[in-house]
């Protein structure tokens, strides 16, 4: 899996919620959020934002490109 | 168009580099990623991973989340 980031779990747990409940915020179906937790899908870029902003991160911690999670705005 | 990010043509032309130039540096042809710019396609994780890399910015600001155009690592 070329783009698997498990942040995206991890960001999800440490926050309690369930798939279902970020799928909601996302409004889409559990099984389609599903597939970006697991990497079988790429997460497209205004997936990436609204998570981002759910989170309170950046995307680039998302990616996996810096370990501070804080938002650098 | 939903996913238009239009700092990745004000990037490129910052640094002085051709659609060209940035195709190759991430293995494509040029009017594939003159798609990217034109906002006609979404922008896959990967790529917008190695344009804030050829930059030397984050993917927030590519993505419009921040106006600090400096790595946030």
């Amino acid at each position: 899996m070329d783009n698997y980031y498990p942040r995206i779990k991890d960001l999800r747990e440490d926050h309690d919620m369930t798939q279902q409940e970020v799928a909601e915020y996302l409004m889409m179906k559990q099984p389609q959020y599903s597939r970006y937790e697991r990497g079988i899908r790429d997460i497209p870029t205004d997936i990436l934002i609204k998570l981002a902003r759910l989170y309170k991160t950046t995307t680039d911690y998302i990616l996996g490109l810096t370990d501070n999670i804080s938002t650098n705005k």
